[in-house]
């Protein structure tokens, strides 16, 4: 079986992008590397990438000089989760509530990990999600 | 501004959790942590998650001992990639065609990466995608 190395690429679908990256950006902090109307790509601390696409921006293959991205699309609220540092939720806890985002969820899971869930624009469930959750996994 | 890690969990909804498991374990190779016929958790190569959840599964929240988990769903055919040593990519391009799933995609990046498209089962469209794609992104 050949080697996989994590995920690279998470995608949501949002109706206005627009709005959608201003939570990602002005919230969360995320950095934008590429965008425009249809289509934000975000680096998760150096990680990650965290997608942004308008709702229906992506049914037609994106033909490229080195290629062709077949077409995709997709509707929420979908769940995902950031990795956050164990010492960094409760400051992620006061910074959503300060600007107004409500904690919709919270969870102490068996070996000790710890989850706070809030929505985004769209309604999408973002989990912030501590180590220890998945055993497997670091 | 609190400090993220990466995205943790990535989340697919499927219409029918078996043929999914099917592809995801046969044919890639992830390892299943928890799973039913509702929802499995696949590692993947100890760094991320990979969850799949019937759809329609999700639609109330969730109680357990610790905590509750808001509800959620979600239909597609959304994208993801798999990140993929370079040097395996050749290998995953004769084991998926090994396995009778198309290549419906090729990219080769600016800055040198090379990405390959399949679907999955429910028509998500997964990426294999090798560094080099996102100069900020390991």
């Amino acid at each position: 079986m050949p080697a996989l190395d994590g995920i690279l690429e998470t995608a949501l679908y949002v109706d206005d992008v627009s709005r959608a990256a201003a939570f990602y950006e002005d919230v969360l902090g995320l950095k934008r590397m590429v965008g425009d109307e249809r289509f934000v790509a975000y680096s998760v601390s150096g990680k990650s990438v965290l997608l942004l696409f308008r709702r229906g921006g992506t049914l037609e293959p994106v033909v490229m000089p080195g290629g062709t991205i077949p077409p995709h699309d997709g509707h929420g609220p979908v769940h995902f989760a950031f990795r956050v540092p164990t010492t960094e939720l409760p400051a992620w806890e006061r910074h959503l509530t300060a600007h107004g985002v409500a904690i919709e969820g919270r969870t102490t899971w068996p070996g000790g990990g710890l989850s706070l869930y809030v929505r985004d624009p769209d309604g999408h469930l973002v989990e912030f999600a501590t180590a220890g959750i998945w055993p497997d996994v670091a």
